[in-house]
This record gives structure tokens, C-alpha cells and sequence, in this order.
């Protein structure tokens, strides 16, 4: 009986974990929406913060449930071995692609919000997922305005040569060549967190994003 | 006209971070549940991800939103870079427990599913957390059922040395001096999927996380 009990677990071991599990459709029935990545990527000092957390505010207004990862924060848990040399900010975006494919997977919004310079760090992160689940957001904010803003006060110490490869100033920014948003001034004034936000929520309401797609056999 | 704008958004980028991001507390009435993590620690073969996905579906059918964090899965991704010398194991609960973290912070129940044989690495994932969101389950299961189960072959493969530090052969397993729950044999036999997952249930609802805690003032 002991043994017999023994097989049946070790063998439905297996089999429950691959059959059993419950996927993201399931998740995404519960929470009546598709679960994404939003990538906002852009100088520092160009507004992801803010839009990551307007963004936030205004997918949680609807009943949304969504998860800001923001790299500074990951920094101090996550990615706190990692440095800025080459290598490390590709970890960095690496690891943070793995984590925000998680909470797509889990059927929420996670929204990505990391400076992340390298095309081809973005477009890994991009390959993790389904390629329209990756929304790529573009802070498309002159380095003369970000400087200006200077939020953290990094610009004026990579000025001074106290932060080196530092982006934007001695190390590059690599524009994306295609993302699905892109936000930028309009006559020389900024748009504002709502507006960015809201910019954002439409392009996922015309998506699907914000409603779980059912599909009705008629 | 233009610097006003500027400034004004560069100061309330700060600001706005810290006053607006929709926080746990939020996520959790919306979700109507307290994030949290239940990490399941064991030795291979124990029953670990049998556990995680019984309870997983258990809490599915209740309502709530759960996230399956399985060692040997983020070993594909997130953790793909680390190996089994003893401090990328170190390396691996700790990227873990940062990850289980955020999903606890996002509202979610995360059942992290780890071997995670060594205490000091457990306690490092647990101290991440308030104590009382940190519910340690240990597979209390004879190293002689786990290896009659072997349901990887890893067992037969440690016992002929083709692997090498395998916990409960050559790499010890230290067990939790004082966990929140504890899962074994009754009389010999093993208890099943439902049995256990049922166990972490009723904790989880004896302490509030399957709703969201409202505190009335009378």
C-alpha cells in the first residue's frame, strides 16, 4: 500500500506539474485583462519615472492590475551585484526582461521602466515574449531638456567627470528603430503625465490588453 | 513658459514617485487578498512542485491570484547563468526571494518552489519580507522515499557520482528549526496533493491573506 502510494505520487509528480498548472489564460480570465510588458525607455531625466507611475495610477483607476519594475529600485534588490561597466547593465536589463516576462506571465502589466541605452539589450528582452505582448516605449526627450531637468543631479557630476559612461554624455543612447509609442514634445513643450499616460492606456485598450479576449463560437 | 514647464516636471518627478505610486496596500483591496510568499523547501523528489501546483489551482478556484516561482523553470531563465557551486546556489535563492518579493509586493500569493537547502540562504529570502509574509512549508519527507521516487532519475545519477553536490547524497540538507508549516508522513503514508495544498489554504486564510484586511474603527 506504502509503495503503491509511493508510485502514484512520483508518477502524477510529473504529470500534475505539466497538466495541473495554472497558465495565463486562466490568470488573464480572473483578472479580465492580457498580461504585457510596457518597456519605457529613454535618457535619464526623460520622464519614465513619472509616466511609469501615471501610467500606474491610471491602469489601477480602471481596475487594472499592474507592477512598476523600475531599474533604480531593482538596483537595490534584485541587480544589487551589478555595476555599470558593459557586461552589468546588460545583466541588468536581462535579468529585469526575465522578471517583467514573469509578471506578463501572471497576467498582469508590468511596467519596465529603465534607462536600458542598447538596442540589443531591448530587443533581447523583446524576444523573451511574444512579440506584440512587448510594448516599447520611447522617451523621445532632447538630451539639452533631460540635462536641463538634471532630477537626480547625474548630469552635472558626468559634466564634472565624476560618473563615467555615464548615457548620453560619454556613453551612447541607441534609439529604438521601431517601437510602438513614442512621446516627445510638440512645439516645444512637454506633454504632461496624463497625457504620456493616457497615450499609453489607448494603445492598450485598441490592443485587447485591457479586456480578457473571449471568443465566442457563433 | 517652456523652463517653468521644465522645472515643474523635473521637480514633481520625485515628488510623484514617492506620493502617487499605487502601492501594496492598493493592489491588495484590489485583488481582495494580502501578498505574500509561501516558499516550499525540500529535498528532490519531496513533492514540492506537486505542492505549488495543487495550491496554485486551490487558490485559483477561490478567487486569487497566485504565482508559481519553480527553481528548476527560473533555471532556464532568470537563473540560466548560474551553475550549483555553492554560491550561485546562494545566488539563485536570492534572486528568488528578491523576485518572490515583488510579487508579493504586487499583491499576489508567489509559491516559490526551491530544493533551497541551506538555512542561512533561506532566512536571507525570509528577512527580505515582513516576518508575517514570509511562510516557510518544509517537505518533511524521508531522503528513502525521495529516492525511490526519483522522479528525475537525479537520485540514480548522484548514487553512480555522474552528479556531483547533490542535496541529500553528498550536499547536506539543513532542515528549518522553526517553519510555519510542516508537511510529513502520518503513519507511512504520504498526503496528498489536496491534503497538503488544503493545509496551506487554511493558513493562509487563519491569517487574513485570502482577503483583504479591513480594519473598521468602532
Amino acid at each position: 500500500m506504502e509503495l503503491f502510494a509511493m508510485s502514484t505520487l512520483s508518477n502524477s509528480t510529473n504529470i500534475f506539474w505539466h497538466e495541473c498548472q495554472v497558465g495565463k489564460p486562466a490568470k488573464q480570465k480572473l483578472l479580465n485583462q492580457n498580461g504585457c510588458v510596457v518597456w519605457i525607455t529613454g535618457l535619464s531625466g526623460s520622464g519614465k519615472s513619472t509616466l511609469a507611475c501615471s501610467l500606474s495610477r491610471e491602469l489601477h483607476s480602471k481596475g487594472k492590475l499592474s507592477y512598476v519594475l523600475d531599474g533604480d529600485n531593482l538596483r537595490h534588490g534584485l541587480n544589487k551585484d551589478l555595476g555599470f561597466k558593459p557586461e552589468d547593465r546588460t545583466e541588468n536589463i536581462r535579468r529585469t526582461g526575465e522578471v517583467a516576462k514573469l509578471f506578463a506571465d501572471a497576467g498582469l502589466i508590468c511596467v519596465a521602466s529603465l534607462i536600458s541605452p542598447y538596442r540589443r539589450d531591448r530587443d533581447t528582452c523583446r524576444a523573451m515574449l511574444p512579440d506584440a505582448n512587448f510594448i516599447e516605449v520611447f522617451m523621445n526627450m532632447p538630451l539639452e531638456l533631460c540635462e536641463a531637468r538634471d532630477p537626480k543631479g547625474l548630469y552635472k557630476l558626468a559634466r564634472a567627470g565624476k560618473i563615467k559612461g555615464f548615457t548620453g554624455i560619454d556613453d551612447p543612447y541607441e534609439p529604438p528603430i521601431s517601437c510602438e509609442i513614442e512621446l516627445n514634445q510638440e512645439n516645444g513643450v512637454c506633454p504632461t503625465p496624463t497625457f504620456m499616460a493616457g497615450k499609453v492606456v489607448t494603445y492598450l485598450e485598441e490592443k485587447g490588453f485591457l479586456g480578457y479576449l473571449r471568443v465566442w463560437w457563433i
